[in-house]
């Protein structure tokens, strides 16, 4: 019999790359494994994964909410409702009874577009933030933003020319999934000069570009605040890109997941896409993304989220719901997590105090190690950095030395993979390459999060490994 | 602008199918909604969602297993080991620190193919199950089964000539996911006189049917027990199609979710493909899925599964990983939930006696209530019905009189969907008809779980439904 093998497969599957979990991750577990034996000969004592925005990971510093995890042990039983009840305070066990009585067990299929009573707490939280109504019967919960993008790009495209226009940089999960789907990508650059900023004229002229080539422009992504930027749009910004799927009758994908990480929101406040295109009495189809793994939540591993369908046409929305009813539903556990997200505490509750407390840990942390960070990596050689207001991460140019161009080259590899493997091999410290994310020819950069606690320390074995590789490629 | 419409819409996507969530279920959740009204004027006071393989929804009686639960609880919020550590069992408790010291937070992301120490528990348990060695490298755990089989076939489909052979009737899974990847069904059909059994010979012919057809017969789907059939395959009809696979070089998707639920494992024990496939030494390539939904466990709602890949070459496993590691990660939830199902309590644990207590009972209570609803469903006039070994279902056949085929043709309506539509109106309970899963043409069937409680009532109703429409349309 013949074997199996990659060549008779799903020719687009061959084209997916996912450099978040790609050749550095890898070698990153390789390495985590290594660690376990004696005598290992790593000149590190850990893998620091910084490839990832993954708040709550081993060895990072970001806590839990209690009062997340409070309701999600509730609901996951119930018994401690009785034998446990003063382990837990009022509010929390009355979340929970309010939850179980809607759910029933959290061990059964819900809505396979999510529980009821979760869309309608997700509806109040985007009307309150907004100042416009929402409608839970146009809200998905979905495992994580992650799956709402994949499913309504597999939607949107319908043959190899049709075209979503993707930020460059931008999250990988987007070309990945457009290479799934047989999409063509529509890329459009983002400013580094202005602080990674959108040029709608540049959109415009990328739409126009991917016209005269034969692809038909079926949506826009957005990543606001940016991954891998960090950057926020300006309304102004906002409005005319809204105007330009106006024009273009293109439908906009708001990636909103990191609206809570705002490091600096009076100078760079988060603004809905929902809010502009509402304030504008704009008909263009809108859907909004939101997570529960970023933010202050950080439940990654709960896989949670929701999309919002704006100006969706019943029969769209119909076919949505035919198509993730196929799934059943979105893991309960992440619904609920959904439902904590938008309901926290308010004040008054017994909750409240502790609540605060911890979210406002993780806000400062999160703004003054990113802050530290930008301003010593900006000072290093060869290397910039923008101090990104918002997101978990920074996206540091590398200005390499002829050297280590050439070191790469003979390696095989593109100058910013080569920086992040030997830095990865010397300190134990893993990021995502540039390439990974896109951006302009014969540049280079590296994603890295900013959630390793004892910034100090982190930032020095950056420096130190930085300066070494310039010194090693002739650089200073 | 243009709006966005369906027709702008990728076109597979219109083809999608799923019965078990479709019209029918569609109805019984706006009946739900309107029996909370006073003077809703329904003849029936609660809907039993006897659509879908749900153990746990509200008003069924399959409640969660206790030791299931605790670990959730404890690895949900870690702060009970101190201060509520007294009201779990020992081993519960140990159970739990052992997971959160390998996971640390449940709330960040695992390695994409699932936890490290949970593959080593599945991969012990199939090497148990089986007799055979498992590789947890091999295994792969998912969001359910169903996500698992999704990629799986979207991989597999190379183009719209390759084939799929799926049963029928089948779980309407495949023939969704089949239209969604644009993939060609290639149909052989069970046996319903005889237990629903599958032909070897019918399943080659099926493939040589496709072969002439210009179609290239990829992959063989078993569904073992059966689903909707609950029927079990005998060994030697598992080595023949093993045999086939091997002739035609076909890759085997073994669907053995249902693999704990057997009402009668004397006479039709449950054997695994994996075992089939290593005693044989045969080389082909072997998906295997399983998962926590069915089973005594029943945890739909945390989506948690996984396939075991076996003879697969590692270049194919590389690629399933790199598609895997774009959606980052399955629940957490659901992934300690799989570690539950395959490492339950052994005699001598302090949870032992409670587990084996509420294991029994959900078996017998499933075997009891299969078979007085298979006896009395055979009892009626125009209805036939194989008795299940297996599964959670029975699909039993109607032979409807003419006058209900008329009346249903003049609703423009199968006559299954028409029987079944007639029967959610008057009792409340929803089951799926059975050209959603596929039958003969000209046949009409429909699904109904065995789940819910008091079954003379339940059947009762059943029955006084079926005779007044068989008077009704002159069938006695």
């Amino acid at each position: 019999m013949r074997t199996l093998t990659s060549e008779s497969l799903n020719p687009a599957i061959l084209k997916v790359e996912y450099a978040v979990r790609g050749e550095l991750a890898i070698r990153a577990e390789k390495y985590r494994n290594d660690l376990k034996k004696p005598n290992h000969g790593l000149p590190f004592d850990r893998v620091i994964s910084s490839n990832i925005g993954n708040p709550q990971q081993k060895g990072l510093d970001q806590p839990p909410l209690t009062f997340t995890r409070q309701i999600a042990a509730l609901t996951e039983y119930p018994e401690l409702l009785k034998t446990g009840r003063d382990l837990f305070p009022k509010d929390v066990v009355s979340r929970a009874e309010e939850l179980l009585e809607e759910i029933g067990s959290i061990g059964a299929y819900t809505h396979s577009q999510g529980v009821p009573l979760i869309r309608r707490s997700v509806a109040d939280f985007i009307s309150k933030r907004d100042g416009h109504p929402s409608n839970p019967e146009h809200i998905f919960l979905t495992a994580g933003a992650s799956a709402g993008v994949s499913l309504l790009l597999s939607m949107l495209i319908s043959s190899p020319k049709s075209g979503i226009l993707i930020p460059i940089p931008q999250y990988p999960l987007y070309t990945a999934t457009l290479a799934q789907f047989s999409g063509a990508p529509v890329p459009y650059y983002l400013d580094e000069s202005s602080g990674w900023s959108t040029s709608p004229p540049a959109v415009e002229a990328a739409i126009e570009k991917a016209l005269k080539e034969g692809i038909e422009p079926k949506a826009l992504v957005v990543i606001n605040p940016g991954n891998p930027t960090g950057a926020l749009l300006s309304e102004e910004t906002q409005r005319a890109l809204v105007q330009l799927c106006e024009k273009y009758s293109i439908a906009l994908l708001a990636d909103e997941v990191y609206q809570a990480n705002l490091h600096a929101p009076h100078t760079h406040p988060f603004t809905s896409f929902k809010r502009v295109v509402r304030d504008l009495q704009s008909p263009i189809a809108l859907f909004s993304f939101h997570s529960i793994s970023k933010g202050v939540s950080g439940e990654c591993g709960r896989r949670g989220g929701y999309f919002e369908c704006t100006n969706v046409p019943d029969e769209i929305v119909k076919l949505i719901y035919k198509m993730v009813s196929v799934g059943l539903c979105p893991a309960v556990s992440g619904q609920i997590g959904v439902d904590s997200l938008v309901r926290p505490p308010k004040e008054g509750d017994e909750s409240y105090p502790l609540w605060l407390k911890e979210t406002r840990t993780i806000h400062d942390a999160l703004a003054a190690r990113t802050k530290t960070m930008a301003a010593r990596l900006n000072a290093l050689p060869g290397m910039s950095c923008v101090d990104s207001p918002g997101a978990l991460y920074l996206f540091p140019k590398l200005v390499l030395p002829e050297g280590a161009l050439k070191a790469a080259h003979e390696a095989g590899k593109t100058p910013d993979t080569f920086y992040a493997l030997a830095l990865l091999d010397r300190t134990g410290i893993c990021v995502v390459p540039g390439d990974g994310f896109g951006q302009r020819d014969g540049e280079s950069h590296y994603r890295l999060t900013c959630l390793c606690a004892g910034v100090d320390e982190y930032v020095g074995a950056l420096e130190n490994f930085h300066n070494d590789f310039m010194k090693k490629y002739g650089g200073v």
